[in-house]
């Protein structure tokens, strides 16, 4: 039996006041409709038809998937007229209907929901809550068949006092599909073809319908403005960050972190307040994140600090290395094992070898840095003449003091010794010393400059 | 019918241990009393009249509005005594009373709740609530008036089962006050004035008591510790949060913003986790502000972005601007379109031209940067000589090699270049170059010193 | 009548999915354990024994107090079994069991409970739940006394319904334990000696089961995972940030607080979103600290700002001192009074005289500064040869001029001004004027490099 699935991403969402499309609104970093797309190709679909309507273009260019298909619902006549623009593209036996703004569905319980049905049977998620109010009520006869859904304001009183809900998310054949979607009609208040006609015509032609509730309630929270949007972000981080205590991460408050991508975390991680770790993130074992640090497409070593208020960004840090606080780690940032970046240190487009120290406000850029080198405080790779950029090499054991400038291209020889506040803009040779700044004068009595 | 207010803000606070008068503890960095002011104030009221007492003249010198007048109630003798001090600086129809310690009334209610009032009406701010234990009851009688307001001591099973309370707020004629606030006795166990005795005293001259309730239950919370303060002070951000979103901004995780003062905010801008926004702060259409930037009296252009961990102060910046990370803007600091501030760069009374860019470990302090100006990491303007301060320009195109110091007073020339390291006193000229350092000598196997 | 205390630590912890020996793993910065020790110890036991069992070693390492022993539970046969290997370092009238991962137990609970043994009485700690399911019940007869406790797979309807639970903590005479703990069975399903087996066995010697509830839920929760060890730190961090602003400092917000040691704070401290405060702290009255600072192990003066973003580490900071933002103290730093310490200025073995300033970009190692000292922006003292550590004294008045190098071993005289740029080998006298920079040499019409 094969699948296909249909996901509405048409509507414009006033609500959300923003020139983007309401499907392209984030969550941890992602389109919400690209969440769905993701949870629905975990069922590994034959094909996966996406709705677009306001934004076209650029919801299309936004997301990504496998099989995806793209048809265009160019009047907004409700969901039963945007599922009907899917039905040229669809030849699967089972179709599932999802919704662009209905982020956090998943997996496991599309699974269980589709298998539900077949010829006989039209599947409907449904949500059973404490205060019903508002939404349309699964209205079930004496034997507990659902019969139909009733909106709110067609209920009876004793309909109203039903607290099952109906989610919008369905499944079903596609003959059926073809069979009763020409049917819907648009006699309504809102002159709307309504998706949730189908249950009727499913009952009355026999079938049975059948109900699945998510695994939890906010799989099926809707996205209407950016108060609901926060909500689920919110919801997404609390479950990511339970998921990661008990795979065996410490986190200092799961209230505040924040993972925007894949996270693959070792053993005995401790992450302290406010991390956030965005795109592709790999941490070792035994790693420690300070508080308020910053992580994006990073590969942390096994037992490396990355210490308070760093950011992180495009590099790969080596095992036991000391990060910070005050570091930030440019793409292209290369650190060897116990390799130390310090505080108000910057490196981008750099080797850090092995043990080496850049400690304190320093720029690295460009830059290959051997084993066991020092590199003193304030002291600057002068990478850039205005229109290209040069290498500096600094060779093993090379002791750079501080406040230099090595002006690239330029090698530091093994070994070798920059005397502080040098200017060195020729090679030094291995074993030697530079030494490149004015003489000292001192005078005596000087006059201050006086108050203007 | 004209208006006057009178707010009660005499009392010590005891349980906030503090110096500072309880009332002119801050709410988003505001005091207590001043928001109740400021609410007030929307109603456009003839004259406001604060009692003061304690601290007196510090709440005095505090507090800001139009048309205040200040009565001293030396001894605390009661709320009923604290009203009694304002009535010699009143001529208005009708009386509000509010507390200076409950800071979030909103003016919609209370333009509500001063419409009920008329000469044969007092007006009575209650609100239900589920554990009314400790409050003082509403007790209505058959037809729904009011007939009193019981304490919790003095009432029976029947009136504690009652959940309606008062809330204190309340207003009436002056005609009313006048006459009834000389009744008052202190004839009660505290020996105090009360105020709530005018109820019965209304009821008693034939009067309605007619009741309002707030919006929100948070708009009659007081404060007596800094527990509650604290309390009011997450209310307070998050109602503030929440009305943002509603207008268009995405706010990551909106129990993590906290905004003090005055905002005004453009379409689809997002605020990370931790921004706190302070003063008289402008932002415009699709800025993006990453996590942990403390954002103070500044106006922040279309379409710039302002990284992780940033400080931006009393600053001006452009559209499609770059700051940051770890950029720190202060007063005086003028951002042109596309300009860019990087990495532990300080700007203090600076311009920094179009397109231009100071992208790491600089000090920018009064200085003049044209358009197309490329800083060097390190650079430092030394604007200071121990007693004045003087200017440095760099004129459109200049390229300022790094780790340089620029001695002010001190022009670098249109497209004029500084050598890396140099320590430049004089003019560049336009096109020119100025190389200012020492001449590298390079010393063959130089012994290292060793450990002493 | 004496005390003993038994605290069973020997669990592996297998859900914590850590090498850390479950009781090791810390809360604010504690192990679980050792927060049990901490509370115990309030009652001044005249013994405490400490089961150790999975990751011994590094359990007796980690663990301190006064009259400590250690017992091993080589296999895990069960509570009973656990508190049997205590017996033979017992000699006390009356033994108190606890649970080294039950983390937040506070002294006054222990002392009312303690207080209810004798002879004739054992003393259960209970709790009663709103949803008590899972939990061993509390069965009492008709006059209420306790008759045994039933575990959940083994209650009737009528027992589940009992909303009283065991805790597992209780406190008995040495004696009764001697009598008892060797007549505990373990033919039960588990095959396991259980502690709660003492009751029954206690009811039929004719003693009383005296029940004691604690101060509040949380006392008696246990960690089996990481989302548990986050709950109970964040209860921890709530309960401290409650107890701070009782005291009398005002916290913008309580559940961004975090306190991870001793903190002595005086009144009308301000802490603002973020503030993480390690080890022992001593804040002084009126400091403010600003957004996203860490403290640790530091002393705060009086009146003093740390502004936002700042990192305090090991320092003493003297009174109306500023630092930050984006400073970072580190150990051996003291500032004296009405110091400055600015932005991306790091500070080690440093001591900053009265009213000196250290505003922008700089490196202070090794040093002692006098009063009243101006240290221009991008200043390095170089006090690292690449093995030996020098000292750099700038004396009382001395002008640093920006980005200078100041070598060390060097002394910067009174009144002394060093020229912008300068690096400084040699001692500059009182009042002496010291340059050390090259000669700028400006020329004309300079070709920039072109793009290669």
């Amino acid at each position: 039996m094969n699948l296909a699935v249909v996901i509405l991403a048409a509507g414009k969402g006033t609500r959300m006041k923003s020139d983007l499309p309401k499907v392209l609104h984030p969550i941890a970093g992602r389109p919400m409709v690209q969440h769905v797309v993701d949870a629905a190709g975990a069922l590994d679909p034959d094909n996966t038809v996406l709705i677009y309507g306001h934004g076209g273009d650029a919801v299309r260019q936004a997301v990504t998937g496998s099989r995806l298909q793209w048809a265009e619902q160019a009047e907004q006549l409700g969901t039963g007229h945007a599922v009907a623009q899917a039905l040229p593209h669809l030849e699967e036996d089972v179709v599932l209907v999802l919704y662009g703004d209905v982020p956090l569905i998943q997996p496991q319980t599309l699974r269980d929901f589709v298998a539900r049905v077949d010829d006989q049977s039209l599947a409907l998620m449904t949500l059973t809550l404490d205060d019903p109010s508002g939404y349309g009520r699964v209205i079930r006869d004496g034997d507990g068949k659902v019969r139909r859904v009733v909106e709110q304001k067609d209920a009876s009183d004793d309909e109203k006092a039903v607290r099952e809900i109906n989610t919008g998310i369905l499944a079903c054949t596609r003959r059926f599909l073809n069979d009763s979607l020409p049917r819907l009609s648009n006699s309504n208040a809102q002159g709307e073809y309504y998706l949730t006609d189908l249950i009727a015509m499913a009952v009355d032609a026999g079938m049975e319908v059948v109900t699945e509730q998510p695994g939890h309630a906010w799989e099926v929270d809707g996205v209407n403005d950016r108060v609901q949007l926060a909500r689920l972000e919110r919801v997404y981080q609390r479950v990511r960050a339970e998921s990661l205590m008990r795979a065996g991460v410490t986190l200092l408050d799961p209230a505040r972190l924040d993972i925007r991508g894949n996270l693959q975390c070792g053993q005995d991680v401790t992450l302290d307040i406010n991390t956030v770790l965005v795109g592709d993130v790999v941490i070792g074992d035994r790693v420690t994140v300070g508080p308020n640090c910053l992580i994006r497409n990073a590969r942390i070593g096994s037992g490396t600090h990355i210490e308070a208020n760093s950011v992180v960004d495009g590099a790969v840090v080596g095992e036991e290395c000391q990060v910070g606080p005050f570091a930030r780690l440019r793409p292209g940032t290369e650190l060897a094992a116990r390799a130390k970046v310090g505080n108000f240190v910057e490196t981008k487009k750099a080797y850090v070898g092995e043990g080496s120290k850049v400690n304190h406000l320093t720029y690295i850029g460009d830059s290959r840095i051997g084993k066991g080198v020092n590199v003193g405080a304030g002291t600057i790779t002068c990478n850039y003449d205005g229109v290209n950029k040069f290498q500096t090499v600094m060779k093993d054991g090379a002791f750079i003091g501080s406040n230099s400038s090595l002006v690239a291209p330029v090698t530091i020889g093994e070994n070798a010794t920059v005397g502080a506040g040098s200017v060195v803009t020729k090679d030094v040779p291995d074993q030697g010393l530079a030494v490149a700044r004015g003489q000292q004068r001192n005078i005596q009595n000087w006059s201050r400059p006086e108050k203007k």
